[in-house]
């Protein structure tokens, strides 16, 4: 059986859009002659839909897609995931669904049994697990079909109390069929290939797998849809973060040689090449062309602006350079020398005439007082009303330039520095950051070298550098991932031989900082535990306060 | 048997203050012959904990303190709430948990079998359910303990399809006992009695019910613990917004009169104690006392000036009056008013000179272009500068005034008027905001009668009223609550009689602004679907737009 695998990028809720790629994709699937087409998890409405599921229509219009999509598959079977209402009055109303469509109209409709309900994932929300299982039947073969988390359960500490194949296994499948949507962390290529490679040698079946590509907001999927032999071997591999298509034949899978690994395997290049493409989707799906940004002369702005460049186009990036009496003169120049080196149009616009405003307005009230973080604020806040301006003025999105670092200890003026439409590489460790640069200058000096070397500061007042406050970046994100990625006790994290006031200090700013985190633009996530969706802390709390 | 109900403000993570009221309750009702002493659901850490949990720190401190507290238990039993590890391998890791204690120990642990996953709720995230059943013996008395959700699965189209109190009436219990973190919103407390009374008939057996009390952040629990008959009738009620303690003796429950309902059901009055425990709590919780807010002469600052007043007292509030070229006198006259009449100390800055700043660094980009948003934005910009400038110089927490009419359309400057640590008024919509007003006025004129009468207009242009770009809101509100409380989808909300192309727009207009109210603070909730936590939508999509 020749069976087509369509990585695609949707777009949630864009039913005629995607409606259009899945056509498409059938037609050139019936041009090579598969005899089966199949499609992502959750494909007809993009995923995540999240609570456009609580609306009826919403539902409607994803299965009269299907049955759309169906009138066309005459001479093709098709897979197509999509929300669907369960059938049972009792339980949630909703299923999260893989229909089969055969001889144009729907034949089958499985349901998903394991609900991801962790991290970013919240399907219990929504969907009434399967509890029935049975292989689909056709020319022939027998496909066990599953939904993304029902191939995930395993381990000796399993997350959950059934394993769909188990069950699968009884009606003697020929192949596993697996699709999904399964986002991108710098880490989650290698895991989900141990999954898959897993399930195959496991019950000694071949695996096909299609997952979604191109970013939803603040989750990048990076495609990577793959067969695996029987023995868990790569024999076959689509793109990674662009859509991709391929024709297998199952009578070959066996005889096919093991491919070698993509080279996606250095963590700077992955983490790269997803925020790229997290920015091109966030601006092509909101139909937005142009971004802006504050460039600072510092390492953080200077890696957005190449991320946007390479994203956007440089006829579309805008940066703005916001100097105050505190800017240094290499501050101004380095960044002036990388807007000119990657030829992005930029502005100098001196904070100083607003800033006198302000200090003059507040003088009846603040005369007396020393200068402090209130002063330094305000500095921050003018940058974000005037990088505002240009956003309302000429249709810029404000792109964020904070990194996870500060995100972490609460390092930056809210509603200042913290602004913007889109955070670029708030789920990106300073110490990653200075990788990405390193890999943006892998061939020339792109990022200007003092904007590497120096200490970082937020020049907001004389002489001040990050590390004033904080530990060193090596030290401090090592410490950060433990505590935030591997959620790590206190405990533990010193027995590893940190500096036990110094773990309590960061992990008390960690945590009494929720309340600026909780404001902050969208984060592209890159790491298996990013600041957002997937991580939600209560505010008026205290622990480890 | 005599058993005592605590209805208790407990602190998330604060597990020394958590521990010491229990004990101080438990004191209470040893002194009172109590038999059996009952918190809340998750009363050991507070609810909701949320990510907390993914730390073994947090759950290892929770049992401790429920360890320690058994130590007190000698001549009484406790039922507490607290989460605990999953004995079993498989599954989730966590129980959200009741703990028997006995005799100075930990004799019985029963866990929740419905885990609510909607709206604000997310327990599947973290707890595995229960599903084997069995009462608590304990003086001569067979006690049904459930938590919370427990009891709410009923209907003709139940979200569950097991039923806790199906399976442990077979064990012929005495009683129904419900421990509870069920939050506030202005229709709850009929919804909660109807459900609480359904069981008791159902089961012919009477119910105690003990709730948290107090705000988390976001959520406001009520209190409202209660006890009904086996007839479903309301025999003992505790205290609104407030900790209270009682002691029932379960020999004379069937016996007692049943007592009249609360005053607590005019709609303004519940919402408006629910905001005043909202802010008090939040400042509180994260120890700060004062707050800062910015007033402009119209109702939603001055209804937010009257809570925070009541809340934190008078002497711990500031206004500013913040007025530009475009503000109206009486606006200023009015808003002098209001300060005064509560003896609320404010300051007059004018915003003039720092927006002349503005134009003038500006000039060379924009000149020639019309006044338009960038320039309307700009003041309301300029003013959460100034509040925020007054906020990090004394310590002032910023309230936003916004409503939730304005938080759905996106009528609302980001990073301008929609700045502040908490949204007082974010879940009340505009009439409803006037009817606060008007039971906030119901003795004196407290809220000038013109801040009520005016025209609603933000002030940011000459003559700008809200009805140039907005359906009156009386219209506006109704529509609303058809599409974000209701969940009704366009058709419907057209069928009801309201303007096809109006329903349109402003569907669009809600689904299109999505993005701004990702940003915006923590509003507390007062209906059954707040903006925040409980509505979690996409961005980059696009649906109805």
């Amino acid at each position: 059986m020749k069976i087509a695998l369509a990585q695609l990028n949707f777009h949630i809720g864009n039913f005629e859009q995607n409606t259009q790629k899945i056509l498409t994709s059938i037609a050139l699937a019936k041009k090579e002659h598969a005899d089966l087409i199949v499609f992502p998890e959750m494909a007809i409405c993009g995923y995540p839909p999240r609570d456009f599921l609580s609306y009826n229509d919403f539902i409607k219009k994803s299965i009269a897609a299907v049955e759309h999509i169906a009138t066309y598959c005459e001479g093709i079977a098709a897979i197509i995931g999509s929300p669907d209402f369960n059938t049972n009055p009792k339980g949630k109303d909703l299923n999260n669904s893989a229909f089969f469509i055969n001889n144009g109209k729907i034949e089958k409709k499985i349901n998903k049994t394991l609900l991801p309900n962790y991290d970013i994932f919240e399907e219990y929300r929504y969907f009434e697990p399967n509890t029935q299982f049975e292989v689909i039947e056709y020319k022939n073969q027998r496909i066990a079909l599953t939904i993304c988390e029902d191939l995930w359960n395993v381990g000796v500490n399993p997350l959950y109390t059934v394993n769909p194949m188990d069950e699968l296994i009884k009606q003697h499948p020929d192949i596993i069929l697996n699709i999904a949507a399964s986002p991108f962390s710098y880490q989650q290529e290698k895991t989900r290939k141990e999954i898959l490679a897993k399930n195959a040698r496991e019950y000694n079946l071949p695996v096909l797998y299609v997952n979604h590509v191109g970013a939803q907001t603040e989750l990048i999927f990076d495609g990577g849809s793959l067969v695996m032999n029987a023995k868990g071997e790569l024999v076959k591999e689509l793109k990674y973060f662009d859509e991709d298509f391929c024709v297998i034949n199952t009578d070959e899978i066996d005889a096919s040689e093991q491919i070698s690994e993509s080279e996606n395997n250095i963590e700077a290049e992955l983490i790269h090449n997803a925020l790229v493409c997290g920015i091109k989707n966030y601006f092509q799906k909101l139909g937005f062309t142009k971004a802006i940004l504050g460039l600072s002369g510092g390492i953080d702005s200077a890696v957005t602006l190449v991320l946007a460049e390479k994203a956007l186009g440089k006829e579309n990036v805008k940066a703005l350079l916001l100097p105050s009496q505190f800017s240094s003169d290499h501050s101004i120049n380095d960044a002036k020398q990388l807007a000119e080196t990657i030829g992005v149009s930029y502005e100098v616009v001196s904070i100083e005439e607003t800033f006198k405003a302000f200090e003059s307005t507040l003088n009846p009230y603040f005369k007396g007082l020393p200068f402090n973080l209130a002063e330094e604020n305000i500095q921050a806040r003018i940058r974000a009303v005037l990088l505002m301006a240009f956003s309302n003025k000429f249709g810029y999105i404000l792109l964020n330039t904070s990194n996870k670092s500060e995100a972490a200890v609460g390092y930056g003026t809210l509603y200042g520095d913290m602004c913007g439409g889109l955070s670029v590489l708030g789920d990106v460790y300073k110490t990653q950051v200075y990788n990405l640069a390193a890999y943006i200058n892998r061939e020339n000096e792109i990022i200007p070298i003092n904007s590497i070397l120096k200490p970082p500061s937020a020049e907001l007042r004389p002489d001040q550098k990050d590390s004033d406050s904080l530990p060193e970046y090596d030290i401090l994100d090592k410490l950060l991932y433990q505590y935030i990625e591997l959620s790590k006790d206190p405990e533990e994290i010193i027995s590893m031989g940190f500096d036990k006031s110094m773990v309590e200090k960061v992990l008390r700013m960690v945590n009494s900082n929720e309340w600026k985190r909780y404001q902050t633009a969208p984060i592209l996530r890159v790491s298996t535990k990013a600041f957002g969706m997937g991580r939600r802390m209560p505010i008026a709390a205290k622990y480890l306060i």
